[in-house]
């Protein structure tokens, strides 16, 4: 049987990339209202796949904001586990567009790589699964899988996922699981796989600061007036101390420290720093004192200015006090930081350093809170063999720090999650020229098919 | 002769509005290089009109730049003193467009102030002295001024005047003069005239950062690599000390210290702080400690962020570390500092403030230096009795924040500068409806005609 999935999915190989193109080539940005109509197009588009594939349910699932797509596919035995399996079919917006190589949404291979928006986050990560369910019952030849297989796939992925929690509370009975599989992460590397076992939260805030009621020319008002500008600097400036340390009262109160076993056991990871450094393109490290470069991205939660902007920002020269300044901050959180509290402690702080005679405006967008698996469950144990079977060595554990809603899976289905993923950071995921290793994301569908039947040995 | 050259200008006064219109409706945006072909129609159309007005000679004068306009009409008498006109016939950019009422190149009158963009800064104020030489020459029945006129009308003076002073060089001969009056100032009030005698220099730099070659994925590499806007927030921060003065090192050696005296005579203008405040449409007064407002913004040097941008501005979050910084950062300089010694202070505290990782760029503009009259000098006697002459009332002494290539005239030239100018703070120069009074452009028409007059009786 373990010939045979692997045979399956090498002899659709072509099917299944024509297909993933196909769906890569709708561009479907949530964080931007022109693309709505795109995500609902990617939408339809999966559902009809999942159909074709043979999932005997498949639905809609319209949020006020973009539709989720639902399907479900019953093990012949009643007694199996129920699986659900989370990804997203949004993607990232693709500004700088001058510097992709292939146009983000016409899908290239080169090498071993497809480039694409979405590609390794998540459209690729998704549709493994459904090649992995195919192969499973071709080698085994049933007609139904050996655990009831559940997908849920959001559309608001990366806009912070604002109604995803309430999707899943009014559904709860229909995605109620055994475990909760998520593919929307990556592997140590592309030759060291490995499982999530954690990720990092988030909530983000955009802040405006209002001076003048116009531009005012810096020769008439310059000195004598406070800049909106030199403001957010002051207060940007004042969200970390000198050691690196996030500044804002009451942000690492009740945060759940890692335990020293643990950050023992990312210290033994075979971490290169200067390889880190090369694939994060970054000439330097930086960050918190008294925590290694892995610790800070998986362990520490973080003040991250995004974005900012006020004043002239075309060519050449205009003197002028601006009237406003603008920034995008987000706050990745650690297991132990509620997000409506953070954002409560980022309120106060932002109004307590906004100087006099200026008017503060803080918007803030949804809040994920961090997660992390039960190393010790029989669910963990399971995809970690499956994976193990598909790759041919040995799976390690490391963290991740970005974030998806799996907390609110975990919370609101009262489910185990397991991460079953084969994205690489080098993939570029944000940025310009994303791309998926090809052999991972078949070695993805390898390790899906033999998922569902570890997961059917092990009960739950 | 009071009457006639007052009854001349009143007959005139549809005529000189339909021509200004008809400049103002040029946009003649020198910092945009889209813009330089209007650039060149500005001079042509100002050539144009002073030759119709009768100046024999009118010249366009090229420049690695933009053109400027040179035009001259010789006293009869050769014994006569030569007067130097210094204007610019280029205008700031517009934008926020969305912020203009009327049009900023569609000419509008609403009540007695006429709004375009250059109305008062500086095309209204160019125009009034052809008005004037007119009346004037009315007046007196001659066939040619009491003094020689030279007009010298530059292009890039809103884009840095950066060939200016190579212009003033090339020319030394033909722009001798005894006095240059400058006409690109405010007066203290419409109902209080007054004469600028100072105004306070400039240069400006632009910042970039540079950190990860791209941007990065803030849940994969945030909190563990240097971030440009967090650093260009730190370093433009550090820029002001807690009493907000400038923190560059060096930034205020050799700075001339206004008198005691002087500083007596500002705090009896008759200045009203909230008046000032709703006329800058801010809700505060800021500024270096130990100094009034209008010392801060006549007598002190500044350092005023213009405008900032990095990472994600557009709808919607993106969670990322973004890969530069940037920030436009203008200074004001006061006598005794030079613009290029100051540059080099703002590139080492740059510098200095760059942190491991990231790379530097800092790109300067062009530097004027800060300029002052001499009080007790015929030709300032003589220019304060002119519009005293047309005003009806008595004129008082004020400074300027703000600056323009003037102190390149006097060093070059060798002359001594008056200020005629009939601007008004309210009039938004630099911001969406800039405006001019049609009543104050007729005095200043008024002024230029005594001018003339005036000077030929002091001499110089």
């Amino acid at each position: 049987m373990h010939m045979d999935v692997r045979a399956y999915i090498e002899a659709h190989r072509d099917e299944f990339l024509s297909s993933l193109k196909e769906w890569l080539a709708i561009p479907s940005i949530s964080a931007d209202p022109a693309h709505h109509g795109d995500v609902r197009r990617s939408a339809r588009w999966l559902a009809d796949h999942l159909s074709a594939t043979g999932f005997p349910t498949v639905e809609l699932w319209e949020t006020p904001g973009l539709p989720a797509v639902f399907a479900e596919w019953p093990a012949a035995d009643p007694a199996a586990p129920t699986v659900l399996v989370y990804g997203h079919h949004d993607v990232q917006p693709v500004d700088p567009l001058e510097e992709w190589e292939t146009r983000p949404f016409e899908p290239t291979e080169r090498g071993t790589s497809l480039f694409a928006r979405g590609a390794s986050d998540d459209k690729g990560q998704v549709l493994f699964h459904a090649l992995g369910v195919r192969a499973a019952l071709a080698a085994s030849g049933a007609d139904a899988p050996p655990v009831t297989i559940k997908l849920l796939v959001e559309g608001e992925e990366e806009s912070g996922s604002v109604h995803f929690a309430e999707l899943l509370a009014a559904n709860r009975d229909r995605l109620a699981c055994d475990v909760a599989v998520i593919s929307d992460t990556t592997m140590w590397a592309a030759d060291t796989p490995s499982m999530c076992v954690g990720m990092r939260g988030v909530t983000d805030v955009e802040i405006s600061l209002y001076g003048p009621d116009r531009d005012l020319h810096s020769g008439s008002f310059g000195g004598a007036v406070p800049n909106p500008l030199k403001a957010m600097s002051d207060l940007l400036s004042g969200m970390h101390d000198d050691d690196n340390r996030v500044a804002i009262p009451g942000f690492y109160d009740g945060v759940v420290e890692a335990s020293e076993e643990e950050r023992a056991l990312i210290g033994r990871l075979p971490f290169d720093e200067q390889e880190w450094l090369a694939t994060a393109a970054s000439r330097a490290v930086w960050g918190e004192k008294g925590y290694s470069t892995l610790e800070r991205i998986w362990l520490r939660p973080t003040a991250e200015i995004n974005g900012m902007w006020g004043g002239h920002t075309g060519a050449g020269g205009k003197t002028i006090v601006p009237r406003s300044a603008h920034a995008k901050v987000s706050f990745r959180l650690v297991p132990g930081q509620e997000p409506l509290r953070i954002q409560e402690c980022v309120r106060a702080f932002v109004e307590a350093n906004t100087p006099d005679g200026l008017r503060v405006e803080t918007e803030f967008g949804g809040g994920v809170r961090a997660c992390a698996s039960d190393l010790s469950s029989g669910a963990l144990k399971a995809a970690r063999a499956a994976m193990e079977r598909a790759f041919g060595t040995q799976v390690l554990f490391t963290r991740e720090g970005g974030s998806g809603p799996e907390a609110d899976i975990a919370d609101i289905l009262g489910a185990p999650l397991v991460f079953v993923a084969v994205g690489l950071d080098e993939d570029r995921i944000h940025a310009p020229n994303e791309k998926v290793e090809v052999p991972l994301l078949l070695k993805g569908a390898e390790s899906a098919a033999y998922l569902w039947e570890e997961l059917a040995s092990a009960g739950r």
